[in-house]
């Protein structure tokens, strides 16, 4: 059982060529495990849609936007629905799905092979035996949005004040939010992100439509995908950290288990009625943070605010009788994660922390 | 070799109830092949990006879109990335490549799991010996795009008349673009299309945001994937169908081949210069063409038009020595292919018929 209440507050070197840093904080990284190697050997693998519905759009080209000329602006368009891609490993039939859910201003790529081309969350959860499950969150990337207020403010049918506010994080944001360093060009000298490709982090960063969704949209996906699964662990991370948890407030029924990662905005809900702590308290919790939450000045309060939340939110739960954990990586000796642990150069490591978790907690027996 | 430039014209019957047509159509569906069984085995699996370059925004938040206030509206974005997630079956890593590329308002999962759950293309081409490769196209799914104007005309700093038209494919639009039947809710009766699960298609449309990004950016990046993948061969389809062209048209270097399905819009060009027809004569070309062309009013010309494009294409490249050919199906007595031929109930036939044109091409033997 790892508890770990407190930050690590650790000032590091600061070293000024950024180009320099990046090369220099790529070459102290420590090595990690060699990940598994030979083929994959999947049961199964594909895509899927899940929940989703129909609103009739009056714009649903524009006035450019469409190349057939003379076609009708207006029609059906389907909303909400949220796009599945999976991996069944050869063996892994019957073993306990876990879904994987990216954060802000990302797609499913985040698990997928990092930055610097190693193996990813998506692959390694795999090849120890698990199926693994990666939604676009509703709204974003293959699941879509609905464009229709766009092409009607374009259109001169609402005023541009009814556009959504569309957040695309800026490189120089990314470096502070995701603290690969205490400021944009700079690195931390333990980083364990792979500096030296974060062209390709930037790369990942997509616009966040999530204002043009129905809010609840996500997670009523999320809970319906673990009924089809017939019991899954779902992981969130920063925006989605604390999705696992609201899609089990709506509908606990398939969700056997909750990994929260670096849960951001909103972060961890203390508010929540005492039947909802109840309810939380049936499902093993595992909430995960990494380094430097207070070493990044124009973060500092956000992420020490978001720990401290969460571990509010942790004793809430564990005080009627939850399983709640909080895995704090520095607490435990592990130095330099980033927002981004799932990309970091200790990646696996980190992946083996998560599944003994899962074998602890759940007794599976594949790894 | 295969050369049929008649479009066949076929009146069929139609039914009136729509939703007992979407089952009788379905019944009436010849079976097609057995899919491969067995585990996949892949030697590697994952996602990278290709190309992408920074611009500055001054406005990547709107007044609502960021989770944190406070925060700066200005910064670096990357756009015109190219998405790639790719698989390489174990023993093909000598194979050629293909890249599959989606058409207008879909993503890469056009070449995923068929919307009624058969094996799409991606994996049929894998388990016969072949790495895939699936791009998002620049400004789609996870290559994202850059929303600055959007956030500019929210706050006033442009007119609304700048807003990009975004392009949203109707349920209605869908059906008789790619011609499930001759008007929206009744079918062809030889549709080959997967008609009782059409929701799945339209959970698989997104808005095409190709207006906000540079027009050559997917041709750039595709040119380049190509390049990286040390020779390839390029499909498209619709939207996309002549992208290989103009890709190679750009740097042939990488492309060894390249597969046209049902170029759209734009269609094939026929205005090319001696020099350019010249050089997509050393390309070995194939075009595909499903069935009705011409049985559905509102779509009839569109089809016919680019249909006739092509052919006179396929014509003036193979006068200079080129080696295209022309695969119309229902020339070949396969009837009631749609649009979406890749995800119609004899898509594995009709992949065969792919394969064995690149076998007779390239002189594989994988398969």
């Amino acid at each position: 059982m790892i508890r770990n209440m407190n930050p690590r507050l650790l000032m590091v070197g600061l070293l000024a060529a950024a180009s320099l840093l990046v090369r220099g904080a790529s070459a102290q990284n420590a090595p990690t495990d060699n990940p598994p190697g030979g083929p994959l050997v999947l049961a199964s693998q594909g895509s899927f849609f899940v929940g989703g519905r129909t609103v009739h759009s009056d714009a649903n080209r524009g006035v450019s936007g469409g190349a057939q000329t003379g076609v009708s602006n207006e029609g059906d368009v389907t909303v909400d629905q949220m796009y599945v891609q999976y991996m069944v490993p050869s063996g892994g039939e019957q073993q306990t799905p876990v879904v994987m859910v990216h954060g802000c201003c990302l797609s499913a790529k985040e698990y997928e092979t990092t930055p610097d081309g190693r193996m990813g969350w998506q692959e390694y959860f795999v090849r120890k035996g698990y199926p693994v499950y990666l939604p676009d969150q509703v709204s974003r990337a293959r699941s879509g949005f609905d464009p229709t207020v766009i092409n009607e403010v374009k259109l001169g049918m609402r005023p541009p004040a009814d556009l959504p506010g569309i957040l695309a994080v800026s490189h120089q944001r990314a470096w502070e939010l995701f603290r690969l360093g205490p400021q944009y060009g700079t690195a931390f000298s333990d980083s364990q992100f792979p500096l030296r490709s974060v062209e390709d982090l930037y790369s990942q960063l997509i616009p966040d439509l999530n204002s043009m969704s129905t809010v609840t949209s996500t997670l009523t996906d999320l809970s319906q995908l673990a009924l089809q699964l017939h019991g899954a662990v779902l992981v969130g991370h920063s925006e989605s950290g604390f999705f696992p948890e609201r899609a089990a407030l709506m509908n606990p029924g398939g969700i056997k288990g909750i990994i929260s990662i670096e849960t951001g905005a909103p972060t961890c809900d203390t508010t929540l009625s005492p039947d909802q702590v109840g309810a939380l308290a049936n499902i093993p919790i595992l909430l995960i943070w990494g380094d430097h939450l207070s070493d990044v000045p124009s973060t500092a309060d956000f992420w020490s605010n978001s720990f401290q939340k969460c571990n509010q939110f942790a004793a809430q739960v564990n005080a009627v009788g939850g399983n709640v954990q909080v895995m704090n990586l520095p607490g435990m000796g592990i130095h330099g994660n980033s927002h981004m642990l799932m990309q970091d150069m200790n990646n696996l490591q980190i992946a083996d922390l998560v599944l003994s978790w899962m074998d602890s907690t759940f007794g599976d027996q594949s790894f």
